[in-house]
């Protein structure tokens, strides 16, 4: 099969032939890759940023969002045949330590994470666990939502936390309207009565948010803290999510916050850097963000099922791959860059 | 009666003669002092922090910490009686805003703080409010359990939301022995069966911790992280509580912290500043920590009546002001020193 | 000014003029009632049934849904000003003891109930307490949100409650889709991603369900358990709420309700009789659900201001109060009777 | 190997001797014996009470209260080895349906359940599942925890349950301190802050439950609800846990119930019958409880290695098993009979 991998860091990738994986485990799957995200974080695993971190011995083939057909399974699988619609979530967990036993299966003590520190999903197939395949709905298409098996996974993740304490009178503020933002919107509002406002610099992607659930958007033109007091009354929102982590919204995001207040941190880059008298005497929490459980994911495919998500993409067929890479590295991807077969 | 008044900043408290004050309005109730805390937070006024912050007019009587005998009330008050032993909840709250209605009393929007930005309880009598009224147990004395109003109340405040998530399996390091950790550890010791981990720099103030249920004290000799890390199997605490929140155990507490476990700041002095990269791979949370509510200072109430929570007091006469003042400036008080007519 | 009042049991009510009420106490407000809900619970009263509950001294005036302006204000009232629309929760309660002090003031152990043990709404104007008055939308008006004060309060809360636990896989189970059962079913579908299936024996009812909601709806043939359970794969449904509660839907709803499952029961009349081993093999529970609470009313109300939820309504002027009686007892009022001045 | 086996119903068991089972699946684990309780369920076992329920074909082997040594492992078992202290959970679960993948396995859809479906612990060995084994601390001896395998971990659910909205100044009542209320006193003792307050019609139960933490005993001799609403002004406990479920205590016991309390069900043999109108004007729930899942074992296992939770125990041979249930069967069982190699 085709396989597309990285060869060393500062390089191309390479595309090479494999044998197709087979199932030498009970709990094996093998699924024939029907859509496998490009991701940004692909073009960091090429810069080196992720060598040491993950210990992954080159070559490997690369590419963690992943879904797909079931082509053949382990003895002991059941829940899932040969044909089935996948969508895979991005770890493969042991199901034995305490965090797999408690649903929290992202804080596996001993976790693989296929296209990350295994062979992932730029290839015809790609093998995986029984524990990390969801069966997603006849009427989605795996290039259609593979996509959603990390990035959108994340956005679920923060948004259905937030969501547990968001009521009707509550304002929720999303900062960033770009890819996870946009996921995050459609799911809060699919999750939670409270007011949506967004904020980006992008009066376009503002645009975008509003016709998919968001109650409001404010340009983030440098007073984007002012017009959310403003909005709120002097108080701030009763939850913040912070989709971008950079360029000063941690601090603008924390100003945004209520008394009593979350703010959920999901995208990264600069520190957080606060008072502890603030969070103290205003009482309020930094919640942080991974990617979401199994369950989580199950739960998304649910939402995607019926239409509530759905995800803009520009398909590129697996041989196509540098080009894929290339439009990600330069800005030319509108929406998310998926490969095909 | 005799009233102990901030006169201006950079100055000493004055006695002086005031009236008694009466119940002017329906739900006023006016205490009789039986013991007024000396608080760190009282030389902070003298040295002009809280000007600002809190706008009062001077001169004005200082104490925020009392407890006493209800003395008067107001037409409208029927559930506290002339005589009844009392503690005074740090705040007088509206009960009418949305935190209010929610239990949630110390976000009250139109707040006072008798002490801060009114007449508090260094005094013969002070007016507050039915809603800020604790009934005590008959075995319990106002003097003794006075400082349990505020500092012990954000000690209890911190621990019981702590022990919300804590199981048998887990461990909760406190860190600082001192006096609001001192009571967070009786408080964690009643509401949980976490194994508690306190950390402090003192070992005389270890021992006292191990004597009041600390399972395990740990020297803070610079080697605190590492010990926590080598007790947890490498993992971390699922939850930490920092009381100290200055010279550097703000970082170390987020390094004592499992993944997807719980940072509690109470204490403060210095920034919390951590790359959001690790909240987010870690999926940790800084969880901010005010003085508790009203129902979280009857619970209090109740432990202290089973003298499941003590305190050590150093007594003062209230014509003894001065000393107190001196000897907590000179860190000559054993325990809290508490002002009594 | 007018008033409508019960003069006996048994009796019809009577029409009387009596002085418009004054604040006499500082958190006294009197409203001018825009709408007065007629409830079911009013012919009961008639009928002598809440006689011995209520313990009221006859005659007084009935009605207990109402919603009007603000006519006059006691001292002490900040929150609320005269010529303010507001609606009024149905209890007045005391915001002292610990079930109003922790937010659930329906279990206010002091509480009086206007228009059941203490003068009502059919009047022209009603004496409440600050603690009771929410303020709505400019763009609602009382007689159209009257009876969201009780019966719509009624099945917020369930739903509410309901709501905390279903996420998008789930399935919730609505059980007459009549007054109560209308409203549950808007504010679930506000509240919660979970797949809504509503019963009632009533096809055009399910038909209505449907058009403000429900994602699929079941005739009560007398096959609807086996329905649910088909539509569950054999499981049954994570939440079953019960706005009937007679003539068999308890122990329909029980089986309809998944292990592990909640059971909420809302409507009432029949025992719910069930082998304790039954719950125990499936671990179900059975839910109570009492009227909302003050902040259950405030979150209503902000789905009503957007739309979210709305109620037919039959208006009868407050002198023909005798039709609006005699149409519900007949069963000839579409949706709600609400009198208005 | 020895093992007892039903050999028919209606009949005395058999010892029969069988070869040693052995890991023929990955996940597989077999235990030697240390020891296994003699449950009252195995006396309904032989009445053929659970004959249809469980469908298992005859012989097995009896005994679903199991601890012992790890024997041999599968391939794939990488968290206990030969030589481990063991106990096991009462279920073997799938590990791949929504229950499990949610930390909620008792409710796993495909179950096997030793002891009771197939062969059990009344053997020198048994074989089990790598998800079903929890290693227990060096000080602790299988024979001494074997019954906390399935009658504890039930107590220690409930107990755990009821304790996540316990406070202070909360009253639990526990119905029934014999087999499994003496362990759910301890439990509760160790999780929650609330007072104990213990009923049973056998006084020197009483003193005994009074002995490990129950706060105040009272005897069942008619008045007990009496004695528990004047306990608490009239109100009723926040949470009654029963752990008789027959003779009239649920009925008594919803009434020792507060109004928006929990009632929990755990014992089991009559019907719950109540009034729906009496759940809703207080709104109360009933609350059933199950055995405890994977994680529950663990925690309460962690109570037992700290000296927590002890169980008195009378021990036989394993080839004197026909005493033992004839001890059980006559009521000549003091604490619990367990069987040991």
């Amino acid at each position: 099969m085709r396989a597309v991998q990285v060869v060393g860091y500062h390089q191309k990738l390479e595309m090479t032939e494999l044998p197709i994986p087979e199932p030498t485990g009970p709990f094996d799957v093998v699924v024939k890759i029907g859509g496998a995200g490009v991701c940004r974080t692909d073009l960091h695993i090429l810069e080196g940023q992720w060598a040491e971190k993950s210990g992954v011995t080159l070559p490997y083939t690369i590419g963690h969002e992943n879904a797909g057909w079931v082509h053949a399974v382990g003895a002991a699988v059941t829940h899932v045949a040969e044909g089935d619609k996948v969508i895979l979530h991005p770890l493969i967990t042991c199901g034995l330590c305490r965090a797999c036993r408690s649903g929290d299966d992202v804080h596996c003590e001993v976790n693989a994470f296929p296209g990350i520190d295994t062979n992932g999903g730029y290839a015809d197939y790609i093998k995986t666990s029984a524990r990390s395949v969801v069966r997603i709905d006849d009427s989605l298409e795996p290039a259609d939502v593979a996509a959603l098996a990390d990035a959108g996974l994340t956005a679920y993740h923060a948004a259905a936390k937030a969501a547990q304490r968001l009521t009707p009178r509550d304002r929720c503020v999303v900062i960033g309207a770009g890819g996870l933002g946009h996921i995050g919107i459609q799911v809060l509002k699919a999750l939670t009565p409270a007011e949506l406002v967004v904020v980006d610099r992008n009066e376009q992607a503002l645009k975008l948010a509003e016709s998919i659930g968001a109650d409001r958007g404010i340009v983030a033109d440098g007073t984007q803290v002012e017009q959310v007091l403003e909005l709120t009354g002097g108080h701030g929102a009763e939850v913040v999510i912070d989709f971008v982590g950079e360029n000063g919204t941690t601090a603008e995001g924390l100003a945004m916050t209520r008394r009593a207040g979350d703010y959920h941190i999901v995208g990264y880059g600069e520190n957080i850097d606060v008072p502890s008298i603030d969070l103290i005497s205003a009482e309020k929490n930094i919640v942080g963000n991974l990617v979401g459980s199994y369950n989580d994911l199950c739960d998304l495919m649910q939402l995607a099922a019926r239409g509530a998500v759905t995800l803009h993409t520009a398909k590129y067929s697996l041989d196509d791959f540098q080009s894929a890479i290339d439009d990600l590295n330069t800005g030319n991807v509108r929406g998310r860059a998926i490969l095909t077969p």
